[in-house]
């Protein structure tokens, strides 16, 4: 493997000096970007774009070629596990996705597959492999993944949902269904993390998006406890360096302290918690990333420099933070005002390093 | 007036003692009950039902007949306001509010006009009288409004949003303009809310649905800010009787301590929130009211008792306790689940009592 020129993204969710902070964009690698829609009308469809290594490797490395971004992550979806498993992935324009064969009987819970990554998700290995040599050590690559209750919602409602009727149902009807689903899940999810790992990911995510729809007692049993359990079964070392795990459930600030205590190196913090407030929270045991409201890359660039400071100054002075948005780009966000937040991210941030 | 028969729910808001836990439930008038339902094909769209009091009155007292519950809540929409002022407003099929002049200049501010909820919402004001009379004390009636910065998120995005772009983007990019239009709203929401007490509502509650989208220092700013000063300007006694305030924002868990320092009597508390948590943030300063998972009534009767069960031990011993979901009641949920909710109320709840 090559040598890693910049690795302040590794370093920074290890709690270790970087002499400023480093600097991603969840979702980089997308619509906000003109050359990924020609990519993507080149693929035919997304799920063309996921599935094929060539075009994967080809926006992945897109938005590293416009902004100084620290890092790369993955471009993929978090649905390609139950699409490996059969269920019927589609994804129909301005619908979202569609889970066309949804779980709904105990006896579908029996009937899923087990998932073989090497296999069944081999071109997310070959894409991590591409992508690597593409980025040959500019910076690190993260993979990633849906959490199991995340991925849930979709396999059991069969796509998107706002009130997530059918899996609350059977969280509060059939509990044991739910936890045979899950447990299911988690296992793949915790083969398919370490196969993208060997096949070069120097850092995992593992995206919970809709944990934050949960009580806090079901959060707690059917989607943290599922997360600690990858967390905990997740290759720790490779190549001789350290992987990080970062987990990230969207609303979850109230449970920011507990998920500390998950085992992973840094959680994702959304635009509704302050820094200050989370990492009061969490103290030195985990790094944190994020969190500028996606929104203000609609405003002046002025004002996302100045919203870029309020951010830098809320986590504070020391190591451990990675500055991020606190949730994906929004498709009509302008490439320059993303530039603006990563540039000021690169002038305003050294004040709180040392080194 | 005639004197109150039942008047468990304002005592509780007041934090005084009641001999068991007052119940109602969010959007118990509505799409859930068959008789709601039957009145609505009458009236022929939303907004005839809305806007006619017969029909609202009608619909108000239909969940009364049916479960035992200690309150009853104005039919209305918080989009009445938006209506009054000549925006445009209509309820497409499944689609939710449609807002046909929406705010999106200076220009538009300046324009809108002053708000006399007598004149321009009697229809309102005219339900609120009817359904007084036809309660003849049995239990109080609540009014309600949107928070300015729900009702403004409608009226500049022209209907529901995911991300709420436009506002945000006004938000950050030109916050005086929305400070001009939230004020406004402000100031039509007070007028309204007061004209709702000297109609007869015993309490008022202000829904803030979209105050958990802002980040911390956006929602102290945009929203907290303009629903405390609703509190201030309310009419705070009528008939001789503390009229109770309750803010509600939904996502808000975080903000439960400043939410407490409003000046409300009580707080609406979702349920991503403990209430033993929220207890410990608000101390004694305020009631608060919730909070089970609208999705709990999903599940067989048993499992509903249960989890009743878990709210009103979460809340503990004491006064100061409304139970209620923690947001509307879902339009697909069994009146019998609903029904076995309040009676597990009714049963477990005096344990915590001590009169």
């Amino acid at each position: 493997m090559t040598s890693l020129n910049n690795d302040l993204v590794l370093r920074a969710l290890l709690r270790q000096p970087t002499p400023r902070t480093p600097v991603w964009m969840m979702r980089q690698a997308g619509r906000h970007l003109p050359e990924y829609r020609a990519t993507r009308a080149k693929a035919g469809s997304f799920l063309q774009l996921c599935t094929t290594p060539d075009y994967a490797c080809e926006v992945t490395l897109q938005p590293l070629a416009r902004y100084p971004l620290d890092a790369a992550i993955l471009f993929s979806d978090i649905l390609t596990i139950p699409h490996a498993l059969g269920l019927g992935l589609e994804f129909e324009a301005g619908e979202g996705p569609r889970i066309h064969r949804p779980i709904r009987t105990p006896r579908d819970i029996d009937q899923l597959p087990h998932l073989d990554p090497d296999r069944d998700l081999r071109y997310v290995m070959d894409a991590v492999k591409l992508i690597r040599r593409e980025l040959n050590g500019r910076v690190p690559l993260i993979g990633f993944a849906g959490s199991p209750w995340t991925v849930g919602t979709y396999v059991v409602e069969g796509g998107s949902s706002k009130t997530f009727d059918r899996i609350k149902a059977m969280l509060y009807g059939a509990p044991a269904d739910l936890h045979r689903l899950l447990a299911h899940l988690t296992r793949a999810t915790t083969d398919y993390l370490n196969a993208q790992i060997l096949a070069g990911a120097q850092a995992v995510m593992i995206f919970d998006t809709w944990g934050g729809a949960l009580a806090p007692s079901a959060y707690r049993e059917f989607s943290l406890a599922y997360m600690t359990s990858i967390v905990r079964d997740l290759i720790k070392e490779q190549d001789g360096r350290r992987v990080p795990v970062i987990l990230f459930t969207k609303g979850g600030g109230q449970w920011l302290a507990e998920l500390a205590g998950s085992g992973a190196d840094a959680l994702g913090v959304d635009w509704t918690t302050d820094l200050s407030t989370a990492r009061e929270l969490v103290g030195d045991r985990v790094a944190l990333q994020g969190n500028l409201d996606p929104s203000v890359l609609y405003a002046p660039p002025d004002v996302i420099r100045q919203e870029v400071g309020h951010v830098l100054a809320s986590y504070g002075s020391g190591s451990g933070h990675v500055f991020n948005l606190g949730h994906g780009i929004h498709a009509d966000v302008l490439p320059e005002h993303a530039a603006a937040m990563v540039a000021a991210v690169h002038e305003l941030s050294p004040q709180y390093h040392d080194e």
